[in-house]
């Protein structure tokens, strides 16, 4: 079903009579996802204009979608969804750095007009006072449509040869900074990770494991899954897969990076390490659900190890920059099969059903 | 009691017929604890002899006492007690750098003759193996003894200005490596801390405030205590004094650095942050009490608000200067009122029974 609500009644100006698709949803409402027509994007929302050729989904989608997650933009109904983004610049001002044709994606966090001190910084995916906006998350439309505007400091280039994998960007942003940080807390003092573990082969535990193994570390990767293209991934990649647990296994992890957000294996993975480890949690759980947890032993165990346990999320440009270098550094064959599902914009309910074999599904905007 | 049971039963060479007092424990025997007679140290334990004037009592001696930790040097009976250490060399080589007179602080934790790298590193205060040994603790006598020998790389020498409080070295070496590593965590990224939580007002938590009022931080410090010289003692910093809990105060700290190791006392310390913060364990707890801990909730906070914890013990050489010239910084009163009680070796049954008043007790060990 499609429907007129133009931008218009978003209260943005639209310079152009033409007419633009877009997913969208209205927060808070579960089974509100449409495809609708939107006005063109006016002038307001930036110099640069791109044609959107791909988005990713994730879970934070599926929460979107579910109405447990979600702000659309002051005055607007609904929210374009959509945050893992790929486009090319169709028209770009000569002085914004930008050419038609350049492969650009949008960077997701933008922050508040007037920016707390981290955000002033350029470090919005630090930001102190939660009054950020997301594009396509909360805030900020989307990218599920055909064209956006955006200024040229929230957009980054990316080589030709990313045309294929460029949409994975995004999520590789999260690792990026998370290994990031994981070397900075590592570097406080003698550090010399051999062995890294990461939980949760999706698409994050993945692209995770991706860097790990850039950076010559022996990487497990732990995963329930004992079919599909996950064991596979992981052994092409030069790393081990496991589908046991991570205390079955009796691997210690100089390095872990914790991608299910499961509050069992978040408590595995705080407690099966090495000395001098550093535990990187990027999976946000559900919450609700107490366990027993001996605190005691855990402090006594973190203290007497020196071990470090931080949480992770969003990214900044230099981990956009970081990301896009990690990813053409990958061999591009391995990085496409990470897209085990490419779904025509029209389809999107074929998308959002879960298969199987899903590592992660992308929709298809140019042309679909 | 005193006995006398010499060096030569530990496997030492003794060069001189004098004899000494040392106060020692048999290591797993409860109640053994005794002033005996010990044979002249050898040069085998180093080229610099030190005078011993000053030893500080802590917990671990309390716990090594009651015989629940500590362990002899090889060959030994026993193990002569005692860690934080002030002295004075007595006969040091010209080429040792140290001169009669000086006023010295020998390292409590030494590597391994086979190091691990991180002890190969100079940083055996993250020790990978374990095989690391302590003057006073695992596997080498400590300092409660008139004299003792060291090589000149295991020595600190301290400020004449120092001589009053340089026993307080070896606990402000523990907070000294805390704050070097919540420094370092912190700025992994945009880190302008304000507030500073310091939970516990023993001398390591009176000591973790004084770092943090030298750090310009706004600093509150929590105990149970209402009465005694903590209240004041944290006012005269120019930090603030809490009894209530740090759930009731609402205060969100940047920065906390937890001193107490008391179960329900860390998990307050790992939920009630600010984003971005930056948690410090460092008491060491007692294990086997479970609590009901909604892991899952702890960990989405972790990771939406970039938070991060870690366990700290011991210090390296750079921790013992760090805190050599936090002390010389500080006022010199201030810290001599951590001293709540200087009790002459002779009389050490009485430095072991608890005052309410106590902060920081202190064996006199020369002249006494």
């Amino acid at each position: 079903m499609t429907s007129t609500v133009g931008w218009a009644a978003a209260g943005r100006q639209s310079s152009a009579e033409e007419t633009l698709r877009a997913l969208t949803v209205v927060p808070e409402n579960k089974d509100s996802l449409e495809l609708r027509d939107v006005a063109e994007p006016g002038q307001a929302d930036g110099q640069v204009l791109i044609e959107t050729l791909e988005v990713g989904l994730c879970g934070t989608d599926l929460e979107i979608i579910a109405g447990e997650y979600g702000e659309a933009p002051e005055g607007s109904p609904f929210l374009v969804l959509g945050h893992e983004n790929l486009g090319r610049v169709l028209e770009a001002p000569e002085a914004s750095g930008f050419s038609r044709g350049d492969l650009v994606v949008c960077i997701v966090r933008r922050p508040d007009p007037v920016p707390c001190p981290a955000c002033a910084a350029g470090q919005w995916d630090m930001c102190r006072n939660g009054r950020y906006t997301e594009h396509g998350i909360k805030g900020l439309h989307g990218f599920a449509r055909d064209r956006y505007r955006a200024d040229p400091d929230a957009l980054v280039r990316l080589s030709p040869s990313l045309t294929n994998v460029g949409v994975l960007l995004e999520p590789t942003t999260i690792v990026a900074k998370a290994w990031q940080h994981i070397d900075a807390i590592g570097s406080r003092a003698f550090f010399q990770p051999k062995t890294a573990v990461v939980t949760g082969a999706g698409p994050v535990g993945l692209l995770a494991a991706l860097l790990g193994v850039q950076r010559d570390l022996d990487v497990h990767v732990f995963d329930r899954m004992t079919s599909g293209p996950k064991p596979e991934l992981v052994r092409d990649l030069g790393a081990t897969y496991h589908s046991e647990s991570l205390t079955a296994s009796g691997i210690k992890a100089d390095v872990l990076v914790e991608c299910t957000g499961v509050a069992s294996v978040v408590m595995e993975s705080v407690t099966c390490r090495a000395l001098d480890s550093v535990t990187c949690l990027t999976g946000v759980s559900s919450t609700g659900k107490t366990e027993q947890v001996d605190v005691g032993a855990l402090n006594r165990a973190l203290v007497l190890g020196n071990e470090s346990v931080f949480g992770s999320v969003n990214a900044n440009r230099s981990h956009y920059e970081a990301a896009a270098a990690a990813l053409e550094k990958a061999d591009s064959g391995w990085l496409q099969r990470l897209i085990t599902r490419r779904v025509p914009l029209t389809d999107f309910q074929d998308a959002f059903r879960r298969q199987d074999t899903d590592v992660k599904v992308v929709l298809e905007v140019k042309g679909n």
